[in-house]
């Protein structure tokens, strides 16, 4: 490659700044793409259904680390990160596309492993394998999973339609996979010190579950249909409350008011947090891979869905001008970074 | 990894091997999934139109060689023959869906041009980017793209339709982007042992530029519907003559007789291949990449097609207890062997 000409490092744009920059000035040319670029999943119209895709590439030393990610495990999550963006479409996954490259560490047997997570995460959400490529790599593990699924028109959520005083929700709860992750880092480092430790696990059930084995709220998705709920804006949570409540912020035009206290935590979350000297809330604004759904709701509509153990208001939606706050239990008001997670090292669109 | 459980080299089985070995019992859940696991691309009817669907994994120093790949043509490439597997179904790409994966070592210069490349090819065959994600990875460059296109139902052609006596069709001319690929692994290796001395190109334009842009056959297919002829199968030249029409035979329950005279080469191709003393013969049947489109058409159909040049009749179908047979100019015939080009190390499905 060329070694005299401009050079800008990819880390000044981040990478949110990186995909702008490369398509901004898109411009479709099918009345079929009604959605494209700039949301969790692409929205396709082929007739009288919309047709959902959206894609992700995951690699081996930056998304995942086989010190202590079971193949089956990562198969799994491959597949339940794609379809959590279809589902933050309010669509429903139908089908996969996986490629797989690989390099000559893998033997078959951790190849079927690989693949029985993926079979597994398909059973569970009722998605079809519609189609499979493998390939070499020349260095680990790099595996791209296209989710397709379909969506009724007028029923379909993007980012951009949250509305002052819409209710901020988020489902189940947060910081948990940040927490997880913050586990398994210490056993590895403990490890690499001495192989003859243990790694010590137990009673980090839950939080480590949630960074390898995440689910998709497809519950919720269902439960807000059988609601009559459309959402006026969603997005999911895989790079942080405060990045994904950003996007939705700048995409509907407008500014919100968070309150910290309302944020679900797990009691497993929380009690991790303490011993590793972290505060919760930080988890869940900035550690991202909850996938959680984050979405707004007309005033009227929330009341249809306030009694739902799973789904917490958290904050509503105000004006522009206001900004992105988060109020502290003391009633003191935190300016929400625009940047969120905004590392090249992390997942997310 | 485990270290004391059963290992099976993934060479043992070969790519083909180990796709058919991690799909062959999947069963689809939705009607909607027309075609899956199998043929080029996947066919998902949400309506009164089809959804074709098919996503490609690029690994650097697998796919690509970036020492001779500039990535204007890389982009271009990785899109091309993506839309040739669309093509492949009879069906009209629309919008692609693209992740990138990049090591620090890249510039935004060269995700720039990188990208430049794939708008370019979006451009000369009129699909939208619908979708696109880039993220790190510890070592080089690694690129999927999904392409989703439409097809009309009793359109869509497989790799299973083929009948006897149908006539076997190939677009365009074969073997010279492998013959490309010998003449840039030729110029690497010596500037490799002298940089000082200048590469050698002139003269090889088009084998090389079949190697590092590819078309995909748009042309064939438009052509085809004008004529009014659906072909019986139809596959993509991305592994070779030989592994395609295998698996055009194998998927019909078929034999065929290819007629080597027949086969058609440009002469740069045939010169180069001369210089090289490799048979064109070879490059056609096992070099691949070359992205022409091989089919099948009843003999009626064929009649409507015959004066067309950038179609030539390479053979017929016959019964399966024939095999596959290609018949040399001097009236020999030459088993072809059913694996094609069966290595993990060339891309195909």
């Amino acid at each position: 490659m060329n070694k005299k000409e401009k050079r800008t490092e990819l880390s000044e744009l981040g990478e949110f700044g990186l995909i702008d920059h490369l398509t901004k000035d898109l411009k479709n040319r099918h009345k079929e793409t009604v959605k494209g670029v700039g949301d969790d999943a692409a929205i396709l119209d082929y007739g009288n259904k919309l047709v959902v895709a959206t894609s992700d590439l995951l690699m081996e030393g930056i998304h995942f680390d086989l010190m202590y990610t079971p193949l089956k495990h990562l198969g799994y999550k491959a597949v339940t990160v794609n379809l959590s963006d279809v589902y933050a479409m309010n669509g429903y996954p139908r089908q996969i596309i996986i490629s797989i490259a690989l390099s000559a560490k893998f033997s078959l047997e951790q190849v079927e492993e690989l693949y029985r997570g993926i079979r597994l995460a398909c059973e569970r959400y009722n998605v079809d394998i519609a189609g499979g490529d493998t390939t070499s790599s020349m260095t680990g593990l790099a595996i791209n999973i296209t989710a397709l699924g379909e969506a009724s028109e007028g029923s379909t959520v993007f980012r951009s339609g949250a509305v002052k005083n819409d209710i901020i929700c988020v489902s189940g709860d947060l910081g948990a996979s940040y927490m997880g992750l913050q586990v398994l880092e210490r056993e590895k480092k403990i490890f690499m010190e001495d192989p003859e430790i243990k790694p010590l696990l137990e009673g980090y059930d839950y939080v480590i579950e949630r960074q390898l084995k995440p689910e998709a709220r497809r519950d919720v998705i269902e439960f807000l249909s059988e609601r009559e709920v459309v959402p006026t804006s969603m997005i999911d949570i895989s790079d942080g409350l405060s990045s994904e409540i950003n996007h939705i912020c700048t995409n509907s035009g407008k500014g919100c008011r968070l309150f910290a206290e309302h944020i679900p935590f797990d009691n497993e979350t929380v009690k991790v947090a303490g011993e590793m000297n972290i505060e919760p809330l930080m988890a869940a604004l900035n550690g991202g891979e909850d996938y959680e759904l984050l979405f707004t709701v007309r005033p009227d509509d929330y009341k249809k869905i306030s009694d739902v153990a799973v789904i917490k208001a958290i904050g509503h939606i105000t004006t522009p001008e206001e900004g992105l706050n988060l109020v502290s239990p003391d009633g003191s008001v935190i300016k929400l970074s625009s940047g969120g997670w905004n590392s090249m090292g992390k997942k997310g669109k």
